[in-house]
């Protein structure tokens, strides 16, 4: 993928013009933490403090509709609200919250394209979502939301949602507290966890625009135009070789199934390693925007080195190889393996990887810490070594 | 309007879908409330309750985006962010809620149409409404929130917020404490509150899809088909006389920064009230969706009589003209004059006029209850007496 096919598309690698909009906002306590953490306003407490979390679903919510119209299968509709959760739960958790969490759902939709029943599977799929949660002892609370009929604004839907929590500032984990001789235990992003109805081939909630436009082929364009913003360039839209129901080679997944598994959360995991070892942690990294190199935001003087990797999906793969995007970039756009890192002693490792394992979730070392003059991201795939800085 | 116009343009006079669509969430408390009103998950206080507020400017947003092309009018972006957060935070001054109120911003974007400087302004626009209001002893926190780039979603952007507030049970305001016997004083909605930097057209916002496509020409269709949806029958799209510079008669205003005046909202005032006349108020109603007719969701066995509304304000009075929208469908889309009511004996009313006065605000008893098998709302206009129930 060039930057030239991001422009294009109209979406951003990183997100500069965003971050100088923002520069004026109140940072909060940590400027360095993974989510912003602020005093407790709401309880006026110096022990607690106060966090609010947005995030959404991005363009994943185009797959699911082009796969829902395809199939006529809903319960795409409630993955896409399992995504919108995570992403908003698992940064949450990286700086040690673990609930009860305040959820509200913003979902805007093309009523001609949309209808009652989606919105049915949208928030139906979240409840569930949060009844599932609730036997792991994550407490997640629905307090409703907006549900908006824009058609003259949105193409097909956009689905988004906040989530807000208040912890003991005693509780926080902070990413500063990265060390050199730390090692980086990952928590692999596909599998089925103990907690996952079915196999999850991996992806997250980033790069979905490409993954989409680099997997499908022409017959998408005609078929849906409302799928693509018919401003941009047709070069770059639909340009792969596959139908959504194409078999992903080595699963029991199509593309559309593949592409829609649910971001998996890492919530029961992380609970259960804060409530026993949570002295032990030195930092948790949530692999969203920048995928391998995101843990550059929170680090100084030191180089992170990745040089035991999972294996990359076959999802990951598939979309390299449709799309001939450099493996250096797809290392930064998708996780590639694993979603979570958990930085802490190497004699502390084992425990953590005993504990995901518990839950079905495959763990292992995958790198090291080391002083650094600066930050550094070094990291070794079977694809070649490749520095993010 | 004709319910086929709404129909044909993908936008609900009801929300029938979306309620059948949540109805096995959580109602709270309160079922009757204003706003939902949850335990106080966040502290675990029984004396306490939590709220969680989402709301969004709807297609207002596309309104800003046609008069920043034409003018080049950054400003406009600046209003849409107050749109956003007063249309969260008067929802949430009913229940009786002052704040601190943790904010955030969603906000998805073509990012071909829709540059950084956009985006500046809308957060630039949230913080200074926010540094306003504390002046006022408004406490609200921008806790930071999500800017997406979603081309293929959004034609052009849709700007959402969500508030959290965590306040005692004892200062809760309940709309089940209406009582035959009651006056109803409303706040107006047009003029200059102390507190707004400009003469406010008395627009919300709600019913703007219509308003811009009934006051509007046919020359934005052709200029701006990143405007509308290409789906929707071009017989209801842009059918209006007006220019966005047109001159409002009766105003200084161009019908454009008439229809982009910000959502008044009425903090200050109630704060005020509410410290001083607390145990007075029996209810108060933010006519929005549902605008004169709204009260009807909170009321049984009662009539409320509107037989004194305040003069129909140019801007809606130039929408029914242009659209021949009935006058009962505009009182049912748009306040029409006041988008807040207090629901009080009729001996406190003066009080409250006389403290909305002092910040500026027109306010005078606009009707009252009486008992009644069932629930109405008979409103008397200059234009005809009207039933909803």
């Amino acid at each position: 993928m060039s930057t030239n096919h991001y422009d294009k598309r109209g979406v951003s690698a990183g997100k500069e013009e965003v971050h100088a909009a923002v520069k004026n906002l109140d940072a909060g306590l940590y400027p360095k933490a993974f989510s912003r953490i602020y005093p407790d306003f709401l309880g006026g407490d110096e022990a607690f403090c106060n966090l609010m979390s947005s995030d959404g679903s991005g363009t994943k919510s185009i797959l699911a509709y082009l796969y829902w119209k395809e199939t006529g299968d809903l319960s795409v509709w409630r993955n896409i609200a399992i995504d919108v959760m995570v992403m908003n739960l698992d940064d949450l958790l990286c700086v040690g919250a673990t609930g009860p969490f305040l959820y509200t759902s913003i979902i805007n939709r093309n009523k001609h394209l949309i209808p009652g029943e989606v919105i049915a599977a949208l928030i139906g799929g979240a409840q569930d979502f949060i009844d599932k949660m609730q036997a792991y002892g994550i407490d997640i609370k629905y307090m409703g939301g907006e549900t908006a009929d824009l058609g003259d604004s949105v193409r097909t839907t956009t689905v988004d949602g906040s989530m807000t929590a208040r912890m003991k500032r005693e509780d926080l984990v902070i990413t500063s507290q990265i060390q050199p001789g730390d090692v980086v235990v990952g928590l692999a992003s596909f599998g089925q966890a103990a907690y996952e109805d079915a196999f999850n081939s991996g992806i997250g909630s980033n790069g979905l625009t490409s993954a989409r436009h680099d997997i499908l082929n022409k017959s998408y364009l005609s078929k849906y135009p409302e799928s693509f913003d018919p401003a941009t360039a047709q070069e770059v839209l639909y340009i792969g070789s596959k139908n959504l129901r194409d078999n992903l080679l080595g699963t029991e997944l199509d593309f559309g199934k593949a592409l829609l598994s649910p971001t998996k959360t890492y919530a029961p995991i992380i609970k259960a390693l804060l409530e026993s070892k949570k002295a032990k942690i030195h930092s948790m990294v949530h692999c969203t925007g920048g995928a391998q190199s995101k843990v550059l935001h929170f680090i100084d003087g030191l180089k992170i080195v990745k040089n035991n990797l999972f294996p990359c999906p076959a999802l990951f793969k598939a979309i390299q190889e449709e799309s001939g995007t450099s493996w250096y970039e797809m290392y930064k756009v998708f996780n590639m393996g694993h979603r979570m890192e958990i930085y802490l002693q190497k004699e502390d490792a084992q425990d953590v990887i005993d504990l995901a394992t518990s839950f079905g979730v495959e763990a292992k070392i995958i790198g090291y810490v080391e002083a650094f003059d600066g930050k550094q991201v070094e990291l070794h795939s079977p694809f070649g070594s490749f520095i993010y800085e």
